[in-house]
């Protein structure tokens, strides 16, 4: 299948390539600073439980690549964020006017590609789906350094923010395909559990992980009010609640540095990875009643990659 | 016609209603402080040419209003505009960030209710219309306060800013009625044309009307760094053009209206007129061979009254 991969780098690098000079260098910073392009490989196995078409799924896959690509333009004006695995991101460097537009342009050109795809079925799940997501990022926006917030609140945003359009990759690749009905109802789900395990996996690496496999200091969500799995585990324990209660955008970098020691030492990181590999477990039932073979293979394989990633 | 007009009202309104309060509220201020409705007049009108069917049609008029919703947010970002019709901006009242989404949001509902059409034609022209729309902003940016710019630029970007809009609420009209391709095109044409003709009087008004009218300061637009056909034809008197071009934001009030006297004096106004005029022959050119009937009929004014509109 990596051939396939290649063909929808290449695809992508000439969609996001315009006269427009900045536009143009903008995109293809954000595409080639990496991403592991797993909304697309999820797009070409969901491809593979139908009449597996590259012609036709390669607009699938780029659409929702470039759909995720803009989604992360405009959460990095939301959060004012600077840095992006290890580079600035285009608000840093251009501003914030010119980030808005380069990811409405980049949103666009995914609905122009997802246009060569005939079947209405498609279009209805994925309008559905970018309504959800920008409800989701309303919902972070009001969510920020809410303190009161549980744990429905926490699953309900990172559904929209992360899981729905992993779900989405994999049943519009079957859509695209002409998989069965059942076919793509079980990649969905797959889809859904495996993105929720990806993003809690995000979430906790965002205060494991070393500022050079991040790309950026550790522990930047909470810093930014963004209330995150093991956060919410570890605010159980009162002293801890107390002190993250009280971060703002001015804690200090010394004062989160024991902050987030606090919250590794508290079994909170553990707890999380708990709910992760739930999730992970279904993700692995859905695909139960799919047919045996090589794709179903390497959907197992992809769900117990991301349950164990490290960076 | 103003039944269904109504009717089309009710169902933006619904479909700008959310669960967020904060962003029902932006939609809705955004939705009441009127604007003409005219994409979806010639939604309705392009559909009249076809087989005429409201709950199919109103799919297509909703979805161009609120793109055009969507671009006003995001462009009064990009802006910095204070007031619109009157009232606070989304960006003032609410910030940058949180235009952002609205605008977003917006657009999202838009593709929700476009996928009610099944013709792929019509999200084909939709995608590609928006990405027009997206490079002709990124070209707004690009060419604020660039004195040196010449017609074409400005008409390339009025093009993309609002003449394909409207060209495209009336294809879009008789491609959901199912009417015949000449006709489509035909209506694309005296749209564009329309289009052309509304963006300059548009641009006259920024000069001309009061500020009462506007709802916002006369000149905002050059102030803004946005460089329209009365500026660039007062910029063939070289006072005037020395003076123009030392514009910034930072240009007093004292000096910009001083200035504005000098641009009506110029008989720039009545130039950019004179464009304006010609491209209304055009449109109502256009529609020549259009079936006769009451929608021709509705045409022809529509193109009248946008030429004497005052404001």
């Amino acid at each position: 299948m990596s051939k396939d991969i290649d063909r929808i780098e290449k695809e992508l690098e000439r969609v996001v390539f315009s006269k427009e000079e900045i536009l143009s260098h903008a995109s293809l910073q954000l595409l080639q600073s990496g991403g592991k392009r797993i909304r697309p490989v999820f797009v070409l196995l969901g491809g593979k439980f139908g009449n597996y078409n590259i012609d036709q799924i390669k607009n699938v896959a780029v659409a929702l690549e470039l759909i995720h690509m803009a989604s992360l333009v405009h959460d990095d004006v939301i959060d004012d964020a600077n840095m992006r695995r290890g580079k600035p991101t285009i608000n840093a460097k251009w501003g914030n006017r010119f980030a808005m537009y380069t990811g409405d342009y980049l949103f666009a050109q995914a609905l122009q590609s997802i246009t060569n795809i005939e079947n209405p079925k498609a279009h209805q799940v994925l309008a559905q789906t970018i309504l959800e997501v920008c409800k989701g990022e309303i919902e972070q926006i009001r969510d920020k350094y809410d303190f009161e917030q549980n744990l429905r609140c926490y699953l309900r945003r990172i559904k929209r923010k992360t899981a729905l359009l992993i779900a989405v990759s994999c049943e519009l690749g079957a859509i695209a395909a002409g998989a069965k009905e059942e076919v793509q109802r079980s990649l969905y789900w797959y889809g859904y559990y495996v993105g929720m395990s990806f993003q809690i996996i995000d979430d906790i690496l965002d205060f494991v992980a070393t500022e050079e496999q991040l790309g950026k200091p550790a522990g930047g969500d909470l810093l930014q009010g963004n209330v995150t799995l093991p956060v919410l585990f570890a605010m159980q324990e009162a002293t801890l609640r107390d002190k993250i209660t009280k971060v703002t955008e001015q804690t200090s970098t010394e004062e989160m540095s024991e902050l987030i020691e606090g919250i590794k030492m508290s079994g909170a990181i553990e707890e999380a990875f708990e709910v992760s590999e739930r999730y992970l477990q279904k993700a692995l039932h859905s695909i139960k009643p799919l047919p045996r073979g090589q794709a179903k293979l390497a959907l197992r394989s992809v769900a117990k990659y991301i349950g164990k990633r490290k960076f």
